[in-house]
């Protein structure tokens, strides 16, 4: 029950600053910037992982999840439960967001650019959710030196693919972060890719663990 | 006597560089501009933990200070002393502040937005407590080599959190470092909610660390 | 085989994320920033660095491959294969940018500032990987504990460089990162500079390291 | 000799990319912002303590270099061979920045912001060298994990520093930072405060150790 109660937390924190970077930027006229919301985005996820990853490993994001569970490093059975714990934290962020934020039309969802068709950013998410996951998988089955700075490799991850990929695609990498605002302002349209991309490259990623890694990865 | 000495010290260095960069941003139409002054208090908290964190504990923040004793992990009867010692800190560091910078007319005081209702502000000044605290507390009771990067997360969590919500109520998260501006500005219309909403959100942080940790918490 | 597939994988998504910041950045006009382009370049090196530095050194780089082997510390016979390995992921990175991004005209591709000699920047690309390999080969010879943050010394040149000489040669320090967009662009005019220069510099950094230690290095 | 050597190396670097910023930044017109320019001065200083720190301490500044012969952490009759080390550094970066930009007229000169008398420039330079200070001290007599973050903590004020009070003061810290360029532009007007407020500051910092550190200090 811990681990679910900190992938809820963890998640629920991360959503919200991150998400709510987002908002504040739109409603504020972008007092934020870009870059600002894209060190948000890194920084809470560092700071998540320092304070959960002990319990329940960090996850955050179902793409990750299933990602472990792909390489058999996480029980298949736990599966659902883990999302389901970080859906509800990412619902109840976007639900307060919603409610101090009337005015956002918004709230971080996630959507292709204009002019940037579905799926050239069903590739980029691919792509930004493999190279997140390449660093999870090569990280967490590293020394354990390399363990301890695991949250700054993949905060800096997350903050850098928000840095180039977030005009374009608002690098999502992360299902249950994309679903939670889709549920507040109704635009389920490109949900789709969203789901999908980040889940193909969380196991792309695994599976390339297996061709420079000898037992430690699947 | 040498605790009290580093949360002086340290709180001293952390307003005055943190509160020092919101003034000199007022008076040089911006030169710093938001992202810059995110980046100064987060920085200089995490260098003041570790320059002072094995002396003292770091906290620089009554709300910490408070939630360490609500967690049985720091003597109340220390506590008002604690907070003398890092008001004494604040106090000065404005005070200098105030001597160099007499056209500023904020030296880094703390208000809502206009147009962000007191309550919002008080809600968000709560959530954002509650993370900062949500790391500490889970940060300082895990491994000790997790310890050795709390500095990193929880600087990580000013920064990012000043980055996000300071447009809106200027993240403090702290009642002596808004209590300290308004003691030159006289603007104490909004003081009550930067005392309570900080205090409240360390204590439910530190709450839900019961729920995830097993001992050491609490 | 290990080494050079993580030397692929490494150097793809080094060029990929490095190159498509600025190559998003200048087909969205420049909502990256500058200082969005250069924090990608280092959190990249970095994290890659994480990932694949315990399984091939994660060099990413044929400048600072043939540094390590001028420094005894790499065999002169794998540097082909490194350096292969390295251009296929370059070739490969730059190959799916020109097909998501046709209607960018740089694809990341190094060049000179109008107005800024050839000379000149040479000289700058050899001062920027004589301070990047100085970094690297003494963290890479230094005790254990520092070899833990060789990731982060590393991509913070990386990123530091970038930032201030990136406006006049586009801080490339490494001929690879170079070459594989000049084959899509088809301007090789400073291609002699950018290979000339990095690997220059990375052998004098080494050799300057034998001036400061007694037997490790060298 | 090898001390002295890494000295005048690092010295170097740090000048070099961190004047170089200021530099770049005027003759192209900003192109790298105040906050880029900060960001380089903290992040070469963080990745030359990393190279260098465990050969020489990696001081590149006079005023720390005073400060630990102060504290009894370093021989007196050292001082002098390791500020000539720092000055031949500083200098030779100075000499190459000049060859390379003649259209500068600053060369990353520290003089007073116009407005902001050169009293106050004094306190403020002493106020930050005494934050720099207070960190450096405590971190190196702290726990052994402690100073394998040294680099980051240091590096972090540096960025902090330069960040809030470069538009007022160029946020120096360091007497032989500001001589080496003031030898190339010929303005010596306000040397006498940036190099009398860091070594001030410095020595103040050392002393108040002594009431937070019961013996490692001084």
């Amino acid at each position: 029950m811990k681990k679910y109660i900190s992938e809820t937390i963890g998640t629920f924190s991360m959503v919200f600053c991150g998400c709510g970077a987002m908002t504040i930027n739109e409603i504020t006229n972008g007092s934020i910037s870009h870059v600002g919301v894209a060190i948000t985005w890194g920084l809470i996820v560092m700071a998540m992982i320092y304070a959960f990853g002990e319990i329940s490993g960090a996850h955050f994001n179902p793409a990750v999840t299933i990602g472990f569970a792909f390489a058999k490093k996480f029980a298949w059975n736990q599966v659902p439960k883990y999302i389901l714990a970080q859906g509800i934290g990412a619902f109840f962020a976007i639900f307060i967001l919603w409610f101090l934020f009337p005015e956002s039309q918004f709230l971080g969802e996630t959507t292709p650019a204009e002019n940037f068709p579905a799926y050239k950013a069903a590739i980029l998410e691919f792509l930004l959710t493999f190279f997140l996951m390449v660093v999870i998988i090569n990280v967490s089955t590293g020394s354990k030196e390399i363990g301890t700075m695991a949250a700054i490799a993949v905060g800096g991850v997350i903050l850098l693919e928000a840095m180039f990929a977030g005009p374009l695609t608002k690098a999502s990498m992360n299902p249950i972060r994309s679903i939670a605002p889709a549920i507040f302002t109704g635009n389920f349209q490109y949900l789709w890719l969203y789901i999908t991309a980040p889940v193909l490259g969380a196991i792309v990623a695994v599976s390339s663990c297996k061709l420079v890694k000898n037992d430690n990865c699947c």
